[in-house]
């Protein structure tokens, strides 16, 4: 492997002619943060660490200039990974994460999903199908509210069912209690119907919290997990996902404002990390993403890259379900449709409208 | 303590008139992320989850809103508290979180800094003078190299050394074997002087990693740590800072600017999170922050604000020595100086370089 074998493109906001004196002191920063006649002192340093411009491109509203980086300083964490690819310069004015590439088979962490798409369709019991989910909410039910809306969201044939991302360790909605009742409730209506839902309870605290309650979830047999990498951390997030063999689902809660393209933190590194599923805010719903947005998004999130597994892409965020077939034309059958509050909506006859939900993807 | 006693301020860049439906959806997102008329049909969401618009102001380039949202959710877990004060909101467009205050005496967790600025002060020996650091970098020198960087340093009398945040456990400059090479070479340069530097190694990597690093850190004497908390991630940050006993300081890299204002970010989230000492990046140095944006930043961490300590505000960044009695009349006297290229640009007069600019603090 070349020593800066890592890319990464920025887009640069700017209205200047020139993006050259720019662009040399991003690739110092991103990889020896140190006056360039200092670090060239060292030869080891000179010859191996100090990033490098790989080429600019004009744009409409600026530049896109990619780097160069040492493969060296970047692969050794999870952490470390996003201090070269990202770190000081996110606090450099107009400038946004747009692309990286990492020679995959050097970064010895970097091994993406345990599941992957494939293996959560397994997991749901759907090979080669559209999955369906939905998420139990509002914050603020009790115990036994959260786990009747998964007893008959489970009814209605739905192939996850997860944690709203409010759900944490709540006095009035223990997690323990919430997971064990919870499972109690879908495996009833498993045995009447004879198919099973996972569940994917809501991990969140400290790495101490996730990890002690990962390791109840599994033993109640929870069939998936659900955490938001950007409130976690990412590497607290990936130390979690690659020590659990159930599916992952990420959410992008309090992602948004990192100053990373949409696609690359979500479709890139949150599959990087190690999310099965990717949750992102669908177009047309109460966020404004558009289409093309949340195209790159699923592409992100699923082409093939290295040797690293696709990841669910799951479009969210108040998407109704008389959309069904117009997403899936729009993203495809390599998708996982999450769709929460227009089932709610249906209060007592929820069953009845989830049960028009899953059809609906099954006939689709 | 009321229901939603915390409050949030987002600046919403935008050209509208008005601002009422978006604070309504901004209010609908952050606590309850259900369709209202859902969530109006359980009487203890609607009584104690809904969050509320507290308050709109028109400003230049738009707006501010104010939410009062419900304590009970975000107080529970320190990742949770992020999801409530900016989660989803994050990925609407144009919206900066530029202010929140909380009861503090609701949020058992959020208790600041353990040494913060006075403590950090006892911790160097230093009580009620401006302090001085630096950093020993680039990375790719060796464990020698490093660890004759802290003996030159020490021996010019600055308070804290600390790693460069490219360094982390390399096998170039492993960190156990660097952070026991360096206390030995700062504790020759304490033989010698008579006063001791503390030495502040970079903690990286999986929260696991982190807590592995901490603790041979402690043991081999380490006077302080640094972390960057939004690669490792805020919790992880905060479990570790709340775990051990020497002074935290917090980088800013990979903490962007776009989603969350620094002066929020820096002086804020990374006090209420645990950091004793605040990097940022001074004006007039490398990066493009404002002398008004830095005074924020500084002001935000070391303000007084309910029982939590305050931090240091650490200008950073390119800062040359010949700004000392500048940067001191702009910061104040209750500011940690943190001085790199500068000094390391002195090359083989290292030792007299750091100890111009000491004597310069010192004298200031």
């Amino acid at each position: 492997v070349p020593a800066r074998a890592l890319t990464v493109t920025y887009h640069i906001r700017t209205t200047s002619e020139s993006v050259t004196e720019l662009a040399e002191a991003l690739a110092l920063e991103q990889s020896v943060e140190t006056p360039l006649h200092v670090a060239r002192r060292y030869p080891v340093v000179e010859r191996e660490m100090l990033g490098e411009v790989a080429g600019t491109e004009k744009v409409q509203d600026g530049w896109l200039v990619t780097l160069a980086l040492p493969v060296a300083t970047a692969s050794v964490d999870p952490a470390q990974f996003l201090n070269v690819i990202f770190g000081n310069a996110s606090m450099f004015p107009g400038v946004t994460l747009v692309g990286f590439d990492l020679p995959a088979e050097a970064i010895g962490w970097a091994t993406g999903p345990t599941s992957g798409l494939e293996g959560l369709r397994e997991a749901a019991g759907a090979p080669g199908q559209v999955l369906t989910c939905t998420a139990i909410k509002p914050v603020g039910l009790d115990v036994a509210q959260l786990s009747d809306l998964c007893y008959r969201f489970a009814l209605g044939g739905i192939h996850i069912i997860k944690d709203d991302h409010y759900l944490a360790d709540h006095p009035f909605a223990p997690f323990r209690e919430r997971v064990s009742r919870c499972m109690e409730m879908i495996n009833r209506a498993a045995d009447e119907t004879g198919r099973r839902t996972l569940y994917a309870p809501n991990l969140s605290g400290t790495p101490g919290d996730l990890r002690r309650q990962a390791e109840y979830a599994l033993t109640a047999g929870a069939g998936a997990v659900m955490m938001a990498p950007m409130q976690v951390g990412l590497p607290a997030f990936h130390e979690i996902a690659r020590s659990i063999d159930v599916p992952v689902l990420a959410h992008p809660s309090f992602s948004g404002g990192a100053g990373v393209a949409p696609d690359i933190m979500m479709g890139r590194l949150f599959r990087l990390y190690g999310a099965d599923a990717v949750i992102f805010p669908g177009y047309g719903g109460r966020f404004s993403y558009t289409k093309e947005e949340c195209l790159a998004i699923a592409d992100a999130a699923r082409s093939p890259w290295h040797q690293i597994r696709a990841a669910a892409p799951t479009p969210a965020g108040g998407i109704r379900i008389e959309r069904v077939s117009e997403l899936i034309e729009t993203f495809g059958r390599d998708t996982m449709l999450l769709v929460g509050g227009s089932l709610l909506e249906a209060a007592e006859e929820l069953t009845a409208r989830t049960r028009a939900f899953t059809e609906a993807v099954a006939q689709a």
